[in-house]
């Protein structure tokens, strides 16, 4: 048991998802504006892929007989970034099973005869940010001689994909790869103001993706948006003393 | 369902619970050092009390037949700041109803007998921080003419309430009240370093909260120490893309 249960917001991918625990990240910012509403679970898991994410995936339990448990109202699934580096290193990821892999996980949720079959979410698929390799390739734990195991042109194609994916899919994308290049002026220096080792985001590079996924949610998923949802339980000065068990009954979000 | 069941972590409390989302918060910092472990679920209601919060635990699912569902690993009760309101004011609950209730939290949790029994709970109480009334009293969205509602001597008193409750009920207590009074100085002013309103902690003062409750946890629950908790799924690099499936199996983490 938790106490009182809410749904999830679930957040699915890599380091960069890993990441938004951190002060200013996108989980934390996430968990603070959806607090009595959505509880947010981070499975990000660092330096995964696609491909490795699907059997993580498999191991989840299915909804049969749990109609009265957590519902995932919205999915995050942001991949990317390591599926991008070069053919010669482990978490490499062609990009047609890049593509392929994000429709399984997407119809794992979404199709009627899985498992995994979740009416109750919504997907949202977000791109990997742009990479700043002579920033990653200088990182300070980096051994001297280590070869580059990604650039920002093959990252940019994944991004592409997402996008494509998306659009055959009629799955909503939260783009960051643009607004971040944007915000860099469009030059791969520029990205060292959003990014603590080239790859990563630092607290400037998840306002971009907060922002980013707060409008998405807004345009095509307004009733997730925090603002539409009330809380759970009364906010404290409409509690009334003198019916304290009425006033303090859980408020059905959904 | 949520994807890939991991136990939590629950934060039962008021606004200074709820506010540990915000960077630098103390729920903030649990979920990024438990990621991959545990899952952090923030229960702080801004405003309540311990009268209020019991009721809503009361609306907690049961365990009956969940042996399969996630279990709290760890639960800290973090109340008073409200309570210890003078009792012209709403939110009061006096002393001895304050212990009482306090102990009605803990029996709900510990006793065979309860419907919300979990034997696999570690509680943690934690006392109330001080208060610093100048602060309080001034603070921006403070209408003139307000009168004082609560002061350092009887938060004071609650403090020491939920030592004697851990004591006597044989409950950790994670002493906040103790070091942040150590840290201002033991003056009521020097607490404005680690609070934003004369309440509620800012990021400083949740350090101080932060470090007592790791230390809290480490000195009495070793087991649910951060640094003795494998990552429920493989780190990338012992990930055996030879044997993806078997080198993926979730981990057993009791």
């Amino acid at each position: 048991m938790t106490v009182c249960d809410l749904d999830h917001i679930v957040l699915l991918g890599d380091s960069i998802t890993q990441g938004g625990w951190e002060p200013h990240g996108f989980g934390q910012r996430l968990a603070a504006v959806y607090a009595r509403r959505l509880d947010v679970i981070n499975r990000g898991l660092s330096g995964y892929n696609t491909r490795w994410i699907i059997p993580v995936f498999e191991q989840t339990k299915g909804n049969e007989g749990e109609h009265d448990h957590p519902k995932i109202r919205l999915l995050t699934i942001w991949f990317g970034a390591n599926d991008a580096v070069f053919p010669q290193f482990v978490q490499h990821v062609p990009l047609d099973e890049y593509a392929a892999n994000l429709r399984t996980l997407i119809n794992m949720v979404r199709s009627p005869d899985s498992a995994w079959y979740e009416p109750h979410t919504k997907i949202v698929l977000i791109t990997p940010p742009p990479v700043n390799v002579p920033q990653w390739s200088t990182r300070p734990d980096v051994e001297p001689g280590t070869p580059i195991d990604r650039d920002l042109a093959v990252t940019e194609k994944y991004a592409e994909s997402v996008r494509e994916v998306g659009k055959s899919e009629g799955v909503v994308v939260c783009d960051v790869f643009a607004p971040l290049w944007e915000a860099a002026g469009k030059k791969e220096e520029g990205l060292a103001k959003f990014m603590y080792d080239g790859l990563h985001l630092n607290a400037d590079g998840y306002t971009i993706v907060y922002e980013a996924l707060i409008k998405t949610i807004k345009d095509n998923m307004p009733e997730l948006h925090y603002e539409n949802l009330q809380p759970a339980f009364a906010p404290w000065d409409e509690v009334d003393p003198a019916n304290l068990d009425k006033s303090l009954v859980k408020r059905k979000l959904f």
